[in-house]
């Protein structure tokens, strides 16, 4: 810590044109000019937290050391519901304590939790409908600043947990969801690859609703166009795409529905 | 001035994924190449000089000092209508002479308005129909380079005023009107915290349409979800809203729409 | 070469909020944190490579010299198709060889096309489907810190052409067709302005279908609210639009749809 960060990521539900995302961008930069402030998403659907929670947990990782990462995804603004700054394999992220990031602290090789308490640091005057403009923001600000996470919040070893679907395998069958669906249209499974394996046969299939898919293949266009085909995503889960088209539309895709791999 | 400016938002009607908004980019860039480009919102509706107004007035004032702000909601482009340059409260904005901004000059502190007049400073071919680009781009990374306001255009007192919609009150009840419907569905008024008290009676109820509502909350969490709500902004108006729920879909709400607050 | 180049700019069609287009920059700003990433579009529409053509054609020219351009619009991804760094007129391109780019290779003043080679420079395991995370990134980042192209990869003078229509031209007639539709519903066509002129007349009309215009102005407030009318368009090309609406919706048009120019 200490040292000056300079890359801020946003992620919110408030949508690519809102007046919200554009200022807490005036905030922060108006206690920290020389920000490079980065838009991941802001259009997680409203309030979702489990999708918030994938996009972030496929995302983020990819960013160097020091990022801010603030995500605004906050059903419970103005509530209770904390803040937490949480320090994670030398980045740092400044989410609501509602779980949102929760399934990577559990995994996190380094991590620090520590629950907003100081006004010092906030807006004079804090909203009780906009806190990422009167709390996220100036508090990334200042972090990037080098405040020290201790004089922002105090530490913690508490946060709420989000429940998060977990496939069930037999040697059988393996069963998953639906947790994304990108926009092509491709349908990606919290399936991951290392479960498309048994020891009861080579052989698998893969079933959606009334759809039964035998076809692997390694890329899109290894198939026709128009065609439906199962293959490993860049997730690195289990993903059914059509060559040059919407799966999701043609499958009448949700996400949460279930996915089933069958072996034999 | 002739301080170098290093922060440019873009407000724009051209669409997000426009090739527009990435040609004044490149122009900006082109003239100074450490400039830092902010998209403040490409979505504002076509030609909406209202929404673009409400737009900037709750936005820009949270941007540092020598911030440049440029404006393309430009349905005159290419007839006789003005492009200003104008110094205000130290931020600069670039906009056309529609009136878009013209209800923030009002309430400034400091204000001087040029006339851009010196085509010195614009791209060698002005196109009639994108200003945006041979105009107004190279304007604004002229102006983060030092060039004075005076060089790029003349000092003018007169500029076009928009009409904008002002609550009425009486002592039973304050009328104003819808100004903003944000992604969430929640739907903003022109009304002011402050003309939500009256001497006639502590009690208050909002009116839309068929509904009433007499429910008010500090924040969305503190009802039930998809209850209606009534509530403060962060704008400080009259907000309507479902917690956990689109409220304009629901009330099938939409901008210019009038709003009563009914007192005792 | 060797020097530092710092403005990336990305076009692609993930959608403007993908995990993809976020996990890229990640990825970027990990091997040089200095970049200044742009985003010219992602809402190219899926595996589109005329309208990408048409996008960066009209785009990229604007950005100064050193700019690296980032193009995936790829539905080869995984096959045997390569993909090329281009040095063209002191930019640098990295494309898929699809021929998304190719005209504008036609028309370069400088030329050097190289196809990539060299996994030293890639991320450790390329997926299948996401070359754009796996090697556009990495590649653009490390030629940004000035590692050379035929370090990257190995000189080429082949790539994949892609066929584009051009305008047919008479004495009485021209024919093109929409290649692009701007998100006002302005509709521009192929045909740029200078074959707007005939030795047979001075008059013409514009054919659309069963819409014929013979009102040609030179921007959009020359004609009342809501009237059609012909222009030159901002790429000095033809263009078809409605004074404060959507020509395109109006006209049902389309893209690849003929318009034609008659003379006399």
């Amino acid at each position: 810590m200490g040292m000056s960060k300079s890359v801020v990521t946003l992620t919110t539900d408030f949508g690519p044109s809102s007046t919200y995302v554009a200022a807490m961008k005036g905030v922060m930069l108006s206690i920290n000019p020389t920000l490079n402030i980065l838009d991941l998403s802001h259009s997680i659907p409203p309030q979702n937290l489990q999708i918030a929670s994938f996009f972030l947990r496929n995302t983020i990782s990819y960013y160097p050391q020091q990022t801010i990462h603030v995500v605004v995804v906050d059903p419970g603004v103005g509530s209770k519901r904390d803040i937490l700054l949480v320090e994670m394999d030398d980045q740092s992220l400044i989410v609501p304590d509602n779980g949102v990031c929760s399934s990577m602290f559990l995994s996190a090789g380094s991590l620090k939790i520590y629950r907003l308490n100081n006004p010092k640091y906030w807006r004079a005057n804090v909203s009780a409908t906009f806190h990422g403009r009167d709390i996220f923001a100036p508090v990334a600000a200042h972090l990037s600043k080098g405040i020290a996470p201790n004089e922002l919040g105090v530490l913690t070893d508490s946060y709420v947990k989000l429940a998060e679907a977990i496939p069930i395998q037999s040697d059988q069958k393996v069963t998953g969801e639906i947790v994304y669906i990108d926009d092509f249209g491709n349908i990606l499974t919290n399936i991951p690859s290392n479960l498309l394996r048994s020891s009861v046969s080579e052989t698998k299939r893969v079933r959606f609703g009334e759809t039964t898919l035998s076809k692997f293949a390694s890329h899109y266009a290894e198939v026709g166009k128009g065609e439906l085909v199962a293959l490993i995503s860049s997730f690195d889960t289990l993903e059914i795409a059509i060559n040059h088209g919407n799966a999701a539309k043609v499958l009448h895709a949700e996400i949460g529905a279930k996915v089933d791999v069958l072996f034999g």
